[in-house]
């Protein structure tokens, strides 16, 4: 993606310290897990593992992906508030990201999400292309040859594949290391400014 | 805990592949790591990393530790729903826990929930202990010395000390390393039986 630069935002303070715990912990593909928490439709909390796809380039979004078939999608169109936990087993450390989550799917109009979509379809292997024309995830189990699919195109991004963009409104990273843990809240207010407060873990 | 017959509930059938995981993955310390979600006073998902202690003698109930001070108390205590989400990562698999949480404290009057409470409390390390006497969890970090105490009595359970008890109704296991993926789905009736079925990863 290019962006102008009146796109641009300002990095957010904790994405050093994310940045540093992706590196440290990158011998580890765990690492690029998150457990992200939605609110279902009857308001009981529902808590899944997600892979964490990169920022949003010029963002401070986190991109994620997902099946519009799969029931997150209609919890986060319902309600799109969610918190993302991520832990770092080998610097044994915490971030636990609150915000809003926008679904990106087939059907939108605008542009630029438009191509941030396919250009995210492009990014991902075959092996998770093709979970997105597979039997629709949750029902009956369907027999085995439903699954025996070929690899779907690269160019023409499948009508279920739908791209999760949670932009944090609040941060709290703990590094369980500390004696006493580090802890520290990152808060941004209505204009778009973070504060940064270290706090007892 | 010695109990009575009548306490003792059947293994649900979730309790052999969860067994299972977590031998397999015994050489990691963070496979007794698991996300547990709540919703805040607000409405909002909450998620953060708890300590799988065991499952209560009898039951299929998790215990998990907390402090009464933290935010998840007064989140349980007024939605008392939680899903937990427990992801090992050598044998790549996945279990969500869905169900309600009890929180046991200080002033519970059940005498054997009392005796839970105090039994688990002795079990924990004295680094764990000690964190139920340190300054308010979240509130602006106090100075070190607030730190320096010594570790907290065995036999004299801090009032700050909670032990909650997850109670599942509704399991999802996940395996990613199956081609396509293998995904069950475990629920509990109203007479208290559980079924099993297979879905669609």
């Amino acid at each position: 993606m290019v962006y102008d630069e009146a796109d641009t935002e300002e990095l957010a303070p904790w994405r050093s310290p994310i940045a540093r715990a992706l590196h440290r912990n990158s011998s580890l593909p765990q690492s690029r897990y998150l457990q992200l928490a939605t609110v279902n439709l009857e308001g009981c909390p529902a808590n899944r593992t997600v892979v964490f796809r990169g920022f949003l380039e010029g963002t401070n979004q986190l991109k994620i992906i997902a099946d519009r078939r799969s029931q997150k999608i209609e919890q986060i169109e319902k309600n799109p508030l969610a918190e993302a936990c991520w832990y770092f087993s080998k610097t044994r450390e915490q971030f636990r990201l609150a915000g809003k989550i926008t679904v990106v799917k087939a059907e939108d109009f605008d542009a630029k999400l438009k191509q941030i979509r396919a250009s995210v379809w492009r990014e991902i292997s075959d092996a998770a292309r093709v979970q997105f024309s597979w039997p629709s995830p949750g029902e009956k189990r369907s027999e085995a040859a439903a699954f025996e699919l070929a690899s779907p195109d690269k160019i023409e991004t499948l009508f279920n594949f739908c791209l999760l963009l949670l932009e944090p409104i609040k941060v709290e990273h703990l590094e369980l290391r500390g004696e006493p843990q580090n802890r520290w809240l990152y808060q941004r207010d209505d204009s778009g400014l973070w504060s940064t407060l270290a706090i007892n873990p």
